[in-house]
């Protein structure tokens, strides 16, 4: 276990803000991903925060979601106190929720080291990803950059960010941090294997690290509408109090990823270079390739009897879910919608959200 | 429309004591097959009566079913008086159903002649089937034969049972009657194959007609057993009443097949050949073979949204069913149970009875 020094206290800022239908009849308007028990034994979450406990206090971890969800996640995370989760009226993307953070930072703890993270994904070697996040912390302390954290890719997936590294700057706790030359957004499968081939390219873990006088100078350079959004709400909270201030200021600044607004455009970014297995759980087919999966049988959560199934996510929130003879399916029940689609194919759920809406069956989405 | 002459009253015997487990997680103990809303617009049973309707007075429709499901049954057919729903103490095959109702009119109408039909067949073509129906019966009443219904081949099906023809005896009402060789049992499919190139054969219908004493004479031929059983009983009938004289006897009447007991070892057998369209639904996949199922698409009940799913089975009777790019699947939500399997290996849903069974979950069952 790491811990900084007490002159440089280590804050992380969990993002809970999202929303999204991949994981529908699960997830629902008011219950995003990051709060359906996709993770062994809870939810998405529930499980990063707990990973996250040996490292950061949990007085200095922060959550930040929207006020539409913000109860569920408190009630998601009892070890933390309930004004550490923090609610932006509406989502206004990474950047807006970075800046108000470190903006909340500057006036607390101006000296803080931050870890931004996702709240989403799921990791197979928490020792591993702990040992990741302090040397990032470590390198932000000390030189000031802006740090990411770089997976390495375990196969050509052109669904993920990449980041390309360019020289090695340092070797922090045992782990190789570079200059990242750029920022690659979903590459084609083609060049995906390229990169592979190539060794330079890492995956990019949406994992930050900085100290909050660099995020918030970068943001001043990069995104300076941003800026004076930001500088104009924190005047305001101290005439109306925050939630008045947010509510007048939140929903009008810039909508941006941190990634695009400001990472891809700054030069001080560097990235440690991990080896932890790691997932975005970016579809229902994802869970049955998480570490945690048993070859052959797939997947299942909740009340499943599954004869002769094999490579299939059988979730089940209601009805009893029985399967015989399937293979490679993803089956999830809920007490009011059942979604049957075939694993290769679980991005489709869309069409059936689509459908849904075209339906009128907000009921259900 | 066709009616027998009132010296030889029409009466008709559905046969609705059947239950098992093909169509879990529909169909359970309390509610076997016959009463699950399989046919369109309703359950198989109330489409049965209703089919028959135009042929047969609805004073003069009995249907034979178990005391646990009496109720249910008569509040399916609200069309018939509640006394027209015979109730056996315990199911013991069709023998002694058969044998029971004909002891029974054999003191109102003992010259009545009995159509004696399952509950739980789909057909196609009413009147193609009513036809038949009183051809039989002309047959029965005419001949004194013990007439069955061959219904003509459409694929080398081995799940059900074939009639072997021999000499043509008569041609009723534009139907050929045939002397009956030979019973056989689900045979091969290689032998069905056979069976079609042979031309001689045809599926069993399960559909019988009988003049009171033939099937009275024929019982007391080969099931002398099953007729001293029913002497004795409808002896105590007239000293303790109908429901405590069945208490009585009839568990202890033998249980065997119409068919076996007595059809297979009768000489006086003849068919009725008859062109109709025919289904026993004996699975879930046999719904996407009626001639009702949209080709392509497949099978839809209850709310379903599929997108680009075919040849599927798709049945809601409680969450929504939302399937994408499936093809061939059979599946069935209920409030407490889903089922999802490959349509052609439909008939494996009692392995999953058997390890619900196992795992004690006879609430499911």
């Amino acid at each position: 276990m790491t811990s900084s020094p007490e002159q440089t206290p280590l804050f992380a800022v969990v993002m809970a803000g999202g929303s999204g239908t991949r994981f529908w009849p699960l997830s629902r308007c008011r219950r995003p991903k990051q709060l359906l028990p996709l993770a062994e034994g809870g939810s998405l979450l529930a499980a990063t925060v707990s990973r996250l406990a040996p490292l950061v206090a949990s007085a200095r971890t922060w959550v930040v979601t929207t006020t539409a969800v913000a109860d569920a996640v408190r009630r998601e995370l009892p070890q933390l106190s309930p004004e550490n989760v923090l609610a932006e009226p509406v989502g206004r993307d990474t950047a807006a929720c970075v800046g108000w953070v470190a903006w909340r930072l500057a006036r607390l703890h101006p000296g803080a080291v931050t870890l931004v993270l996702p709240s989403d994904h799921v990791v197979g070697d928490a020792p591993a990803w702990r040992s990741a996040l302090a040397a990032a912390a470590a390198t932000a302390s000390a030189r000031g950059e802006l740090v990411t954290i770089g997976v390495c890719a375990s196969r050509p997936e052109s669904g993920f960010g990449y980041l390309e590294l360019g020289d090695e700057l340092a070797v922090i706790q045992g782990l190789s941090v570079h200059r990242v030359r750029s920022f690659v957004e979903k590459p084609s499968r083609e060049r995906a294997a390229e990169f592979m081939a190539l060794g330079n390219f890492r995956w990019n873990s949406g994992i930050f690290a900085w100290t909050v006088s660099a995020i918030e100078r970068a943001i001043r350079t990069h995104l300076p509408e941003l800026a004076a959004g930001l500088d104009a709400m924190m005047a305001d909270v101290d005439k109306r109090g925050e939630p008045e201030a947010l509510q007048r200021h939140y929903p009008s600044l810039p909508s941006v990823s941190v990634d695009f607004g400001v990472m891809e455009k700054a030069s001080n970014v560097a990235a440690v270079c991990a080896g932890f297995s790691w997932s975005d759980v970016g579809s229902w087919s994802a869970l049955s390739e998480l570490p945690a999966a048993v070859p052959g049988a797939g997947v299942t959560r909740g009340e499943v009897v599954a004869v002769d199934s094999e490579g299939c996510v059988l979730v089940s929130e209601g009805p009893l879910v029985a399967t015989v003879g399937i293979r490679d399916l993803v089956v999830v029940a809920t007490p009011d919608a059942v979604l049957v689609v075939p694993k290769a194919q679980a991005q489709r759920v869309k069409e059936l959200v689509e459908e849904l809406r075209r339906r009128k069956r907000e009921d259900l989405l």
